[in-house]
């Protein structure tokens, strides 16, 4: 198996919800849209994210009832600048997301806060001194991580 | 706020666990690794995933306790040919994941099979014959989506 991720699906609670955050109120926009259906934007170079509701996940994979509990994971901005992490969070918070850490120094060497979407899912914004990235999407992470 | 991603982290319940399965057993090779802290590996352009303790993590945001449920969420890799998803599912099984739905025709026009990692957190591992990917990256995703 190849350390390759193509797509990431939120299966979230109320897809009109999610979608009036990232689309409507971010202005992301979809690569792919059947509103009340599904909905694709690209986050990055190959990748989609995936908004879909959580029931339809569950039962696309034979797992009914899986559940929508809180997401044990983080999707995470990495940027260039102290002031940009202060903006986008600004704008997330704007665009009804919860902030649940204000802008920091963190304990890796960088500059983060965190907020969630209104379906729970949380997002770091951040700087980090130890990455890198080469011309063909290569990322180094230096003894400085996070 | 920009539509970019360059970090998902996944809390697990058992670093040592989680790490073995992707670095030891899938033989995906760290970017970063501090065995018992953290992992990176490089998943995408641009693009890391990361193996983290889900208390660690929760402590991180200020949110402990937030717990290591299911995770609400699938990741997916983008395969060119049926007997790819056949080879990818069965070689993760073998690592120790535990396969959720056989490899299968999908609604969607595709072809497509689960697994879960030994965390719980589900793959999607298909063929999806409305994906393409211009040379920068761009997805396409026609009217066959999933």
């Amino acid at each position: 198996m190849q350390p390759r991720l193509q797509l990431i699906t939120l299966g979230v609670p109320d897809l009109a919800q999610a979608r009036a955050f990232y689309v409507d109120r971010l202005g992301w926009h979809p690569t792919f849209d059947v509103p009340g259906v599904i909905t694709f934007i690209q986050i990055g170079p190959g990748l989609l994210l995936g908004l879909f509701g959580a029931d339809d996940l569950d039962a696309d994979i034979g797992q009914p009832g899986h559940g929508v509990g809180p997401a044990p994971l983080t999707l995470a901005q990495v940027l260039q600048t102290e002031d940009e992490v202060v903006a986008t969070l600004a704008a997330a918070e704007a665009a009804g997301a919860t902030i649940l850490k204000p802008a920091q120094y963190a304990d890796f060497g960088g500059f983060h806060g965190y907020f969630a979407d209104p379906s729970g899912f949380r997002w770091e914004i951040a700087t980090n001194p130890g990455w890198s990235e080469a011309p063909d999407g290569t990322v180094s992470l230096g003894p400085i991580g996070g």
